[in-house]
Formats: C-alpha cells, sequence, structure tokens
C-alpha cells in the first residue's frame, strides 16, 4: 500500500474548455474524482471564475497568478486580497507562462504566507529552483518549460532535473513540497514523479483537452 | 433642462474599499444612485469581483483590463471570454496603471467588438487619443496621468487637453463617444467636463474613497 | 528610368554575422553599394555598435530601439542622448521584436523630432499603421509579423494590407512616408513593394543571413 | 593598514553627466583615482558608450544590463555578445530600476560565466539576496530600493540588511562577493560598508552628480 498522499494541481489555463461554465463542470469532475480516489486535487482556475467555483466545490481553489502589487490605484491587476476574498485558498506563482520578477516572486511568496494562502513557485530547471526553495514557498513546482503541452513527461525525459532538484530543495528547505510538470498525463508519468521523489504533479492540457477529463483524471490517479 | 446623457465610469481600481463584498456594496449603491438620477453608471471591478456584482446589479459591469491574449495555454492572463461570462460587458483597455502595447490594443479593441462588448481605451494627451480613435473603439476616457488621483479635475486645470480631445476624435471617428478622467470629484468637475464636449467622466478614488460613497456620487451627478 | 529614391533599412538584428566586427563589416558593404546604386541604405544596428559603425561609415546609422525614459536613475535602459551622442540619427520604434505601450510611441517619436532625429515606427497591419501615422513619425513600416524572416515577401503574400498602409497613412498624415518589411530579399520582392506605393523596405535576414551579402544586397537595389 | 582590497562600482546610470563625451571623462577620471589610490574601480556605463571608453581606460567596464536572449532575430535587444565585443568584461543583472525574471537572472548569469564575463546580481533584501547566491554569480550587491538616491546610506540606515546579506551569502556560497548599495557617497559610508563584512560598494549619484566628482571619488575611498 502506497502510504504517500500525492497531491494533483490541475491548472485550467485560459483554455475555453475550462472557462465559466466549463471550468466549473471540470472542477466538480475533480472534486469527484478526490473524493473517490482519496487524493488531494485542487484546481488553479482563472480570476474571474475563482467565486463561482469556491461557492459550489469544496477542494481547493487556487488562482493562476497574483501580480505584486498592494492594495491601492493599480487598475487591472490582481490583487491577492481580490482572490483570497473571492475564495482562492492559494495561488501559483511564477508559472512559465507568466514569468515573475525576482523581487516579486519573493514579496509574493511573503505575502500569501502573512494571508494565510498557499504559495506554488513554478521553475523551469534545477538553479532556479534552488533560488526558488530560499524563499520558503510551500510547493515548488518544477516544470522545464519545453516539455510543457508535449505530452513528453517529465518525469520520464528529464528524471535527473526532477531528482535535482528533489534533492537541493531537501538540503536548502527540506520543509518545501516538490511537485512536477509538464508532459504528464497518464497514472504511469505520476507514479514516474513520485519514484523520483515529488510529492505529487501540476498539470493542464494532459487532462482538460482530453476528449473524457474524468476518465483522463481517474487514469492519473487511480492507481497510486 | 439638460438632454444629455452623461456617462460614469466608476473605476473601482484595487483599493481595498472597493474589493469583494466591500465592492459589491458600493456596485449597489452605484445602481441606486443610477436609478435615482438617470444618469449611466457603470461600474469596473477587478477580476475576481465581476461574477458576484453582475450577478446581483442591474448596471453595467466591466473588466479593468484584457490581456491580449486568445483562448489556450496563458495561465494568469486574463481570458476575455472568462471576463465576458462572468458577466462584464465591456472593459477599459490601456488605463494610465496598466498600459498596453499598441498592437494589443488594436486586437482588443477589435476583439470586444467580435465579441459583443464595449470598449473603454484610456489615453494620455491628445495624440494618444487621436490614435486611439484611429482603432475606432466605442469609447475613448482622456486622463492626464499627473492629474489621477490629485483632486485636480482634468476639466478645470487642463481644458485645452478635453476640448483638443474631443475635437480631434470628432475628426478622425465621430462615433467615437469621448469621456474624461482625472481629479474628477464633484458636480463642479462633472458639469466643467460635459461643458467641455464630453459625454461622460471616468473617476475612481474621489467616489471610491470618500468618506460617504453615495453622497459624493450623488454630489457628482445629482445636478446634470 | 525610375526617378523614385527608394530607401532601404537594413535591421542588424541581434544576429552574430552582425554583431560588432562583423556589424562593422556589413555596414562598409551597405554604404558602398549605397554608392554604387544611388539608393539610400541605412543600417539598424545594435546599440554598442553605434559608435564604431558611425565613425567609420557616411551612410544613417539607426539605433533599432530606444527606450521612454529621460535623462535620469533609469539603469539599463537606452537612453535617446546616448545613441544621439553615439552617431545615431534615428530610430527604429516599435519593431515586432520589441513592441512597445502607446504612450511611449507617442512621447518617443516627438522626443526623436524634438532631438532633430529621425523615426521609423514598425506597425503590424492597416489600423495599427493608421494610429502610427496620427503620430507623425518619419516613417512608418509596415511589417506583418507571420511573415517576418518567413522569405515570402509581404508585398506578395499580402499586398492588400501594403496598399491599405499606403492609402490610410496618405489621407491622415500625407507627409508620413510609408516602407514594408517581412520577408523581402529579392529585387523582385522590392519592385513589388514599391510599386505597392511604398517609397522603400525595411529588410534583415534576407541580406545578413545570405552567404553573399554584398551579391544580394546588390540584387535587391541594383535594377531599381 | 587595511589589507582588504575594496571595490567600488560606479553606475553611470542614465544620466545627462554621464552619457557620451561626459561618460568618457567620467571613466578617465575613476581610472586616475583607482591608479592613485590602488582601489579596484569599475564603471557601468550605457550599451552606447561602451565601446569608446573601453577603448580609452584600464580599468573595468561593465554593462548596466543584458537582455535575455541568446543571438537572432530580437531586435533591439542587448545582446551579451555585443557588449563583450565592444569591451565590456561584465555587467550589472537585475538592478532595482531594471529588475528582471528569476528564470532570465539564471540564464544570464550562467552566460555571463560561460563567455568569461564577470556578473554583479543586484538585490533587494536578505531573502532576495539568498536566492541570487544560489546561482553563484560573481556579485551580490545588496541595495534596499527605498534609499537608492536617498543620501541615506543603506551601512546606517539598514546595517542589518547587509549584515544580514553577508552571512546568508557565505553560508550559501562562500565564493560569492558581497557588495552593497545606496545613498553611499563618503568615506565613512564605503567604511561602515566594509565594516558590516561587504567588499565594496555599488553606487552613482552620490558620484556622479557631485560638483567636483574627482573630489567625491577621492573623498569615497581615500582613506580606506
Amino acid at each position: 500500500m502506497n502510504t504517500r498522499t500525492p497531491i494533483v494541481i490541475l491548472n485550467f489555463k485560459t483554455y475555453l474548455e475550462s472557462t465559466g461554465e466549463q471550468a466549473l463542470k471540470l472542477a466538480k469532475i475533480s472534486e469527484k474524482v478526490a473524493e473517490e480516489t482519496g487524493v488531494n486535487i485542487a484546481v488553479a482556475v482563472q480570476h474571474a471564475d475563482i467565486f463561482r467555483i469556491s461557492a459550489e466545490v469544496e477542494i481547493p481553489v487556487l488562482a493562476q497568478h497574483i501580480d505584486a502589487v498592494d492594495a491601492g490605484g493599480h487598475t487591472g491587476s490582481v490583487l491577492l486580497e481580490s482572490v483570497k476574498e473571492a475564495g482562492a485558498s492559494g495561488t501559483l506563482i511564477n508559472h512559465s507562462e507568466m514569468r515573475m520578477k525576482l523581487a516579486d516572486i519573493q514579496e509574493m511568496v511573503k505575502k500569501t504566507a502573512d494571508n494565510g494562502m498557499g504559495s506554488v513557485v513554478c521553475t523551469n530547471n534545477v538553479e532556479t529552483s534552488a533560488a526558488a526553495a530560499t524563499l520558503k514557498p510551500n510547493f515548488v513546482a518544477i516544470e522545464p518549460p519545453e516539455l510543457i503541452g508535449s505530452g513528453i513527461p517529465v518525469s520520464k525525459a528529464e528524471p535527473e532535473i526532477v531528482e535535482g532538484t528533489v534533492d537541493i530543495i531537501h538540503d536548502i528547505s527540506p520543509e518545501v513540497t516538490v511537485l512536477c510538470g509538464a508532459g504528464i498525463s497518464t497514472g504511469e508519468d505520476m507514479q514516474a514523479a513520485l519514484d523520483l521523489g515529488t510529492e505529487g504533479v501540476l498539470l493542464a492540457s494532459g487532462i482538460i483537452l482530453a476528449d473524457d477529463p474524468k476518465k483522463a483524471l481517474l487514469d492519473l490517479v487511480g492507481n497510486i
């Protein structure tokens, strides 16, 4: 019996298949699979969808990004306080499609902690993972950008990057949980990720764009 | 009797006073004042607040910004389709606190129109107002940045910029409605804006940070 | 006899083939071809290469970009005054690989004129060309981004965009000179560009990455 | 006798007082003071000034910034290879006036090392200094942004930030040299910086905007 508690963060990105009503439907599927399998599944949804989704599901709802601003005159920016009040319990930070300045990452990791929210800092290699770990976010999710959306799982294509990240983060900040992502879509990919020492995965298109997202999600986590 | 139908766009920015529950309260006040006075009032709210506010008020709810992306893999970006489905009927574009690239402004003005949404392009002087007008948004809102939040109304401090903008936009694209903003807070400021040829105002702190926002809003539009 | 005076702006971009010593060599070739053919050739070079190139050639040397800052504390930005003093007589603005905010384009077009320098604003379609023309730069260079570096000349692939740009700019600001670019590399492409009403071309890889840049440049302008 | 070899990096920023001819003059003054005092002085100059200055002085000339691009089609970007060939022996990275994304900082620190150039990563607090140190640049320069240009020396106003940075960097990457900056202008400020465990300072306006830069520089380093 596997006693690990793997974590799956499903990134809804800005696909039409995961916007508005469709996002809500996908969040409910995720919740159902989490209940059925006992795996921790969280959904990272678009800002405009946080309120309606967090009102209707019990699983954690994350923002995909927050801007490095404090309350004030910042028209159009995404304020941590706004996503928190809408129901988000955490946020992705520095996703490869929304890279942030080092000073802003540090400030937002601190601000999420100060506000009782979780932080998932995304990184692209061992070196930036080490840097991110010094900032003590809750999670670091290592995702080599060239594999994102490729269908080629990082856990197979570049296992040494995942292992190197796990090792260096355990050295620097053992309390940081390591996830991996990029190209992950099957249960086999997920198992490989766990075998490399991570505690879960961050993934998107493999599930969201699947013909049958529920089946895909069950395939991902059903045998862990 | 003034037969003009002035327009007021209240920009909630990212003030705590206009986030979440407070935003909803302010939107309801805006709706009430719109009903009582017959003035067209719209609210531009944070992305995470669009859904809950548009579900509870009848006045137009705008986004403060959309990112120049189409549906797809753009984690953390604000997709037009997401704010539309959440209930926004239009969006600010290129606010001085969220300036955009020319190519992106053009693309998003077109995309809002293609999606049946309204566009309010913010500009900083006569020259950029002329450029914006060639793109044929629904509104151009001229706001000299140095006066934003100053309490010094543009309609008094720099009337020639407002008049120059009205003139050149009427020349280039007469179907574009001209608003002005920056430093506007009183009914006198608003009347001055209308007297200079605009059809309304875009404003924020003068109302949102007022001790009594309803009173401030009534003062702004009560005697027009 | 063709009495038009076509203009060729050769964009060195950041190719190694057009950096440092190689850039100087290419600039001298450009100068030689300009002398031999009587065609106006200008070179747009990297910031670090402006000084040494402008000291050694008589043809106009342009910057590829300037940042929208004034003199002061802006570490790492490219100040107009610095490229001017290094010998640049003008600059590209808003190239597709360095898109700028509308307000910044306006400010820098004005600043170049105020400093006696030339401005070449790059645009991507008819609409943004119209917007750029209202700002009255010396040149607008229309370059559909999808054709840049493609080897498919805009003058053949999308002639209606070039013609539409020429027409609308002549309407809005007849004093603005229209160039076109993207995919241009042969004399035939250049002639097609002139036949569509432009007064020249902006090009890069077709010459810079050619096996024999001098031959390529002669082919481009030799029969105009 | 003080056997430490303090390092002074003079950031020319984009002041008119340190552009073009004036920049060259200031670089020669810096060289003279370095010779007279034996202190290591380097100058970080604008891109367009690197070539002419490095041709005329023997002290190290740094770029103020490089863009995170490789050779290719990146019009207007600052390519490492271009500043290297112009004579720069290193570069500032992530200055507070030109903050960079974490992934870009990592990539450029690596690229400078791979190209035999020095890297000076600027940071704003102890946390980001730790993150920067994991990337193993040659130097980390801690500069609390609120003190830059203030005339209030960081070495006096926030000694705990400087000491904390020295301690954590010595822990993480002892081979990284720590500098500090912000508000430094006198010999007393410099001595305080050294006493806190740094090996030198990064400074700008205190010297560049001084009535007599040579006198100011001599005052800074004359008694170390």
